[in-house]
């Protein structure tokens, strides 16, 4: 079959449209697959002990054959942290670059997985051959992690610009500027659509370089007369460097803590991500050979995670470092939507142990790795696409920048906003959207995959609104009730306040179960939901409350 | 006793202090107690099923003799909310402006303690003599809701300036300033200590007008082509007359819609607070028979709250209300920490549904109703106070109020940051914290108040994280197992793939069990722990999830 016949490709974004996280899109071209990231996201409240959501990938089981390569455009988990439960499923080469790589090869590691995996490293500016007819070309972009690519996907169709994550930083910490010739030159030749980011659409003007962080950190690094302890996303290694050259420049030695923290360092030291100078990087256990103003510690918990380091040490148990009047504290994050109120609480806590805290609401230490209204408008006119999707966002972000296209010259029926599943179909003249596959979350908890769905969410979601009472009665073979009915409760009432509520309630079942007898009712799901009625409109009544009611019959 | 003798007073706040919500201040003179406010707090995430948060009122119980009333700074529910509940245990007479009362009224009415109750209605610019020992002035403010004051309590050892919630908006909607010059006189006569709201502590520079809002909200009605919804606190009656007056001046009708707003605009229009022309206000089954752009909507719903009318119409089951392309919704609120999600999800399903959303990411159509860093230092400065507590903030905010406080002079040893129950005692040579007494929360969950602990919320968050295990087993009198063990399991594993591993789980106890046998173990709590180590490790080994276990054991 010759290229020439080849006229049409198809785009299915698995996830990461009409939401935020687990990124995953589709590329089809006649009998080849190509998948770009593979990520997860992080569940919401209301998903109850849920650990985390991944792309249902059931298309992809069902077109196993066809897939040929797997390519990531960067190292965050919302990107990579899917793949291993994709590699179980469907083993195929992996392309990425360095660093990118080095973090996903942690992440298979833990899964057993490493050893089988085929991982390809590309530079950025060099391309890949995977499939016939998929040539892809990786190109710099700057986030607010080293080594993002945004890819230009070559096909016989056209060329299709997935930006993924990106902004332009005109002084980027790392002096890697986003290949701006490149997308350029990208647009003089021809782009057939444009999948770009969407998650900042909301805000105006230019993110702001991250080399200003580096510049309030610098001050805050030269006030401070005691310890500094900075916390930030363990990801940002072009931060991490910041803290590192502000702590050289004070002469400072600098601690790691925080597992996600040392393995990132690590990682990136290795592959020549930090440049960390000799003798600098000093244990935990050697901070206290040191002056307060020698030391500098880099730790996790900059979004209040309950069992992170920062937080601990708010906490007062951390087992090394005990926070003291003296200690400058910088979170050099911004709370994740969620995450606000525990961030607080860590911020409150570290005041009242004396130190002095600053964050995002009183300082500029944290910057955006998304670019804003300007910087995507300029991608869109750089790369000139016949066919634009925003990706990377919950509705309002991609009607956002939706818009922003139109605002440069895309014209309406040219822009795709997309839920999961749908199938885009582009050729030489049309674009359009024909149908859509199986899509949607699986919900990972503990090891089991796909084995919570929403009989067990509500019940959870029951349980931990009013409780459980459970209501156990024991009959004989005819039907005579032999123990019971006792009544225990969880969750539900202070069990000393609960006695005489409950005496009555037990009352208020042994009269139901009477009454049953009486009209000779056996059947045991009578009986059941006979208890539950009853059981159930007591407590209301008494107390407004609905705890699920659990009827347990036992047989002698 | 002659005043001449009397040099001590005591504050204790009994909430809002290193905390937001739940505001209630004690004001005690000898024999004498005044209560400034009696706020809820809304439940936090980790209160699973608790409907709201008020303060422990033991030391209020304990001295009820003394407690001479309750004196409202304004109507909002973190300041009047736990009126009921302070009712039901200690009737006193309670004061507070026009509107303020009115909205307390409902709130009583639902209680059933409206005809017991002694609501006294003061002006502000005026005073109510409370005891022998307080003689409390009401002084205008500005806030999110009308009629809201600062308290000016004039004692025998000194006047305490009580700011509660406050801003200083120089073009109010209702031309009713808030009174400078009153609380300039007041610092120059003198005040013993100021407690301001700490809110917005770390806002710099000064919070809009409401006015603004008002220009935005007359340009979008008048950009309006179609329908017009306004969703906003029902609370904030100032904007809602500014929805009414841009509504007049685009010839629309208004039509109201959601219980609380139904219900604030009933008692604000009554009570003169509210001004709407006559015929222009409508039933929502008359804006069939007008013109799309005739109609104006104003609706509860502006933090997504699953209930609400906003939140049902982006869901489609609002019932007289479909959303539809052509409609403008603005939501002209702040969504309040915890909210992001919901307030977002509504956002995404309007837009949807084809309607334009206009929010506070991406234009002005919301202002604070706090003051910000430069008014803080206004009201300090205006008041001139001894001695300053900042109050109605995390420990954040009042650290930064603190901050703000030293800034403009006031001494570090004359400013205090408590917690609830703190007891500060000023006399007109000293102040300074001398203890504390009973204070904290009490949730309340359904008809329950304080019967829901720190146990139930344990258990409560156990269930909701994976589920629950229930093992029942029936001995006889001998000890023999006549039936059972049967496992039944809630919230923890979809059932369909659970049969296996129930079974497995099911004779892993009945091993343990039958162990016990052998050793002739027969207590019934050491075959109760068995049975849930057992099945724990059991469970934990195979899924990695740690349902609650519960193991019952009948006798017959």
């Amino acid at each position: 079959m010759s290229n020439n016949q080849i006229d049409k490709l198809s785009c299915i974004p698995l996830g990461g449209v009409s939401e935020i996280g687990k990124n995953m899109m589709v590329v089809e071209i006649e009998d080849e697959i190509l998948i770009i990231d593979a990520g997860i996201m992080f569940p919401e409240d209301d998903l109850l002990g849920i650990d985390l959501v991944i792309p249902d990938m059931t298309y992809l089981k069902k077109n196993r054959d066809r897939i040929k390569g797997i390519v990531l455009t960067h190292g965050h988990l919302d990107h990579i942290g899917a793949l291993p439960y994709l590699l179980k499923e469907i083993n195929v080469p992996v392309y990425g670059t360095k660093l990118t790589l080095g973090l996903v090869r942690g992440n298979l590691e833990e899964h057993g997985l490493l050893k089988d995996s085929y991982l390809k490293h590309v530079y950025p500016g060099h391309t890949a051959q995977i499939g016939e007819h998929f040539n892809v070309e990786f190109i710099r972009v700057n986030h607010s992690i080293a080594d993002a690519c945004a890819l230009a996907v070559h096909t016989p169709v056209g060329t299709l610009v997935y930006a993924s994550d990106f902004k332009f930083d005109q002084t980027p910490v790392n002096d890697q500027m986003a290949d701006i010739h490149r997308l350029a030159e990208l647009g003089q030749e021809g782009v057939l659509a444009l999948f770009s980011d969407s998650t900042n659409a909301e805000r105006e003007g230019y993110t702001m370089s991250e080399k200003v962080v580096g510049e309030t950190i610098d001050e805050i690094f030269s006030d401070a007369d005691g310890r500094i302890i900075v916390a930030s996303f363990a990801s940002n290694i072009d931060r991490i460097q910041q803290f590192i050259d502000s702590a050289f420049n004070q002469n400072r030695k600098v601690a790691v803590t925080g597992r996600s923290m040392i393995n990132n360092v690590e990682i990136a030291s290795e592959l020549g991500y930090l440049d960390i100078p000799d003798g600098m990087l000093v244990d935990l256990d050697e901070l206290k050979d040191l002056r307060d103003d020698q030391i500098a510690l880099i730790t996790t918990g900059s979004q209040g995670e309950p069992m992170a380091a920062l937080t601990r040490m708010s906490r007062g148990d951390h087992r090394q470092i005990n926070i003291k009047s003296g200690d400058t504290v910088v979170v050099s994050a911004t709370a994740i939507p969620g995450n606000e109120k525990s961030v607080g609480k860590t911020i409150n806590k570290l005041f009242k142990r004396g130190a002095d805290v600053i964050y995002e609401s009183v300082s500029g230490v944290h910057v955006s790795g998304h670019a804003s209204q300007e910087e995507l408008k300029l991608m869109l006119n750089l790369v000139q696409p016949e066919y634009f999707i925003p990706v990377h966002g919950e509705y309002r972000h991609m009607h956002c920048h939706a818009k922003l296209a139109r605002e440069v010259g895309i014209p309406e029926e040219n822009i795709f906003i997309n839920e999961p599943g749908n199938v885009m179909e582009f050729s030489n003249n049309d674009g359009q959207t024909t149908g859509s596959v199986t899509a949607g979350r699986v919900l990972v908890d503990g090891l089991g995959v796909g084995d919570v769905g929403n009989i067990v969410l509500r019940d959870r979601r029951l349980l931990s609104q009013d409780g459980v009472l459970i209501v156990v009665v024991t009959i004989d073979d005819r039907g005579q009730i032999v123990a019971g009915p006792d009544i225990i409760s969880r969750g539900f009432v202070y069990i000393r306040e609960s006695g005489e509520l409950i005496s009555a309630a037990t009352r208020r079942v042994e009269k139901a179960l009477s009454k049953c007898e009486q009209n000779n009712v056996t059947e045991w799901s009578i009986l059941k939901s006979e208890i539950k009625d009853a059981l159930g409109s007591f407590i209301y009544h008494k107390i407004e409350r609905r705890p699920m009611i659990l009827p347990i019959i036992m047989e002698v």
